[in-house]
């Protein structure tokens, strides 16, 4: 059995004044202080990025992480775009699991808001087929085709959608790492500048940068001496047609689909066992049709669901989705989210989560996408 | 036990006419056919590339190839600079070991000749560290002062260097895949222009398109009925300064010397039983230093002893290095490099490898570098 034994997170935001590197050292030293191990504990590191190669012509990270540590211990870059984070946690708990080392550190970063938009767009865009890419689809447009397929087969409207962000918003204002921490109305939502239609600015995660770091290990003796820790009963990847066009279904994630499956049948568990889970919201669209891929909600229910705010923190509800503020009040900093949404239920069900604590958790969920649904990553933590 | 049962490379050098997911599609459809097994065996897919991000924003690459392919298997992107082949090869053979899949393929390309040399050279040097590239150093450069640095050391010339391009070139000749297969002379090689003092065209690496692919199983069914295998003994990596000024000595690779002591260690192996080896010859010195840090020479005497081209196929010698053509003439497509280097011993390994057969070959090794050293893996394999 693999466990969570520590987490941190930079806080998520413009951070103009400090580098990737400023970040991912600050995760990493976070993270073995917040453990209570020392660094030579650390066998092997998994670093989650997406981005610094096309923007900052920064690759071979790795060998640049060894250099800041002074280690010579096994580093890895892992890269699936915005899933990067979760394919990294999903090699690192395999690896593990082959016996070639008892506790290893996922860390994930990114920095994005040291350039334009436009110029971030372009670079998030790499993620996107070739031909979507030549067609100047960018992710807005993508997940703006998917919302408009889904408003208009379903009978909802924008307004729908803008429940995501109110609660997302929410929740981000209890979280002092989140990027933004103000609360959302839904008037505020629908009033906000179209994106991609029917998409707005309130429906979108933002362009952040950060880092987060977790300790990884399966070593029992220091299982048995953490304050903290959690099990990774599952982690499951799956892959799909990168291009929309190539999808057999425009309002379902495949990956996502399959994913979950793997992941409920290995633990056993029902759907409603779960107490909270980290959703990949990147747009409003997003966290609806992750409810319903990954068996929360019936497919189409959820535009309806979202409304009751079921899912909300402090409403009752047995289910809680994105404490975090999720991608969309959290923030975005790719290579960090898929760290980060583990971080945030290893929080839950360590009962580290503060303001946003939800009472009881015992098992909670990750779902981390890359692209608009070309890889998806799920994960079942459990106490 | 993990076995490699099955390899395909596509030609390496200018192929212009060939798109990167052209020549993966090549090495993929090609190693099914080697190994005579359907896609759907293939539970997972490890792909190697350092460059296209950078080169032609083309990102989450694990994604397009489940759209190619029309499956939904786990497909994770893995990069380390120019050691991106043998990291993935390392994380697929632990991934195996874990016991999460039976059967699994590595496959590595890249393409770069449809760029200029000086977009391709700045975008390797995204491999070196932030201040060698703010500085202007290239990876010629980088390797230029460690050549320099040794034959000034231990009292060589540019000659003794070009000994290590005159056997590749030749071993080149014998192999249709390489992207060079001319002879070139010690003369050829002096007169040839400098690249970065001492180094000059002829003993540097070209930038070449390719792809290559492996297959690797713990399947004993599989293994069984394979009709070519060979045994990984050991795998291991390990990481060091990526600055060269941060680095104890200028002539030596630590991270090689680690994964070497490990991988040795491992296999119970002495040096002596290795008939064989594909070693990261980017430049001629890097040849030398590698023979040394593996522990095949002494440190220091690599310069005079790669006069004898004893290492040179036909010339009776024990240990034969680099029967592919190496780096220098059989190409170095970054990502598929690594993969190569385990098919060529593969070939040996298995008496498949032709022209450049080398008599009863039992165990072989590969070393491919990230950097100028910042990642080395080194891998030995056996029948």
């Amino acid at each position: 059995m693999v466990s969570v034994i520590g987490y941190y997170t930079t806080k998520f935001g413009e951070l103009w004044e400090k580098s990737l590197f400023d970040l991912v050292k600050e995760a990493i030293f976070g993270v073995l202080k917040n453990a209570e191990i020392e660094l030579e504990r650390i066998e092997g590191i998994f670093f989650a990025n997406m981005l610094a190669g096309v923007l900052e012509n920064n690759l071979h990270t790795g060998a640049k992480i060894a250099e800041i540590l002074k280690i010579n211990i096994p580093i890895f870059r892992v890269e699936a775009a915005c899933a990067s984070g979760g394919v990294a946690i999903y090699l690192a708990k395999n690896y593990l699991d082959s016996g070639v080392a008892k506790t290893v550190m996922v860390v994930g970063g990114e920095k994005m808001t040291d350039y334009s938009p436009e110029e971030v767009t372009d670079a998030l865009s790499a993620a996107a087929s070739g031909e979507e890419q030549e067609v100047g689809l960018t992710f807005p447009g993508l997940y703006g085709l998917i919302a408009n397929y889904y408003l208009q087969k379903y009978h909802y409207t924008e307004e729908n959608l803008a429940y995501v962000s109110l609660k997302n918003h929410y929740h981000g204002s209890l979280n002092e790492k989140a990027h933004f921490r103000k609360k959302v109305s839904i008037e505020e939502v629908l009033n906000s500048p179209y994106v991609a239609f029917p998409l707005k600015v309130l429906d979108s995660s933002p362009l952040s940068d950060g880092a987060s770091a977790i300790i990884l290990t399966c070593d029992k003796a220091l299982i048995k001496k953490a304050k903290n820790k959690v099990n990774i009963l599952s982690t499951k990847v799956a892959t799909d047609s990168i291009s929309l066009t190539k999808r057999k279904s425009l309002d379902e994630l495949l990956a996502t689909k399959i994913a979950a499956e793997k992941a409920f049948r290995e633990t056993g568990l029902k759907r409603e066992e779960l107490n909270v889970a980290e959703l990949h919201d990147c747009f409003s669209i997003a966290e609806i049709l992750a409810m319903e891929d990954l068996g929360f909600w019936k497919k189409g229910a959820g535009g309806a669901q979202i409304k009751d705010l079921s899912t909300m923190y402090g409403r009752g509800g047995d289910l809680v989705i994105n404490t975090s503020g999720g991608l969309k009040a959290a923030g975005h900093p790719v290579g960090a989210t898929g760290i980060k949404q583990i971080g945030e239920i290893y929080l839950q069900l360590t009962n580290q989560a503060g303001d946003r604590q939800v009472k009881n958790a015992k098992y909670g969920l990750t779902h981390n996408v890359g692209g608009s649904g070309g890889t998806a990553v799920v994960t079942i933590l459990g106490v």
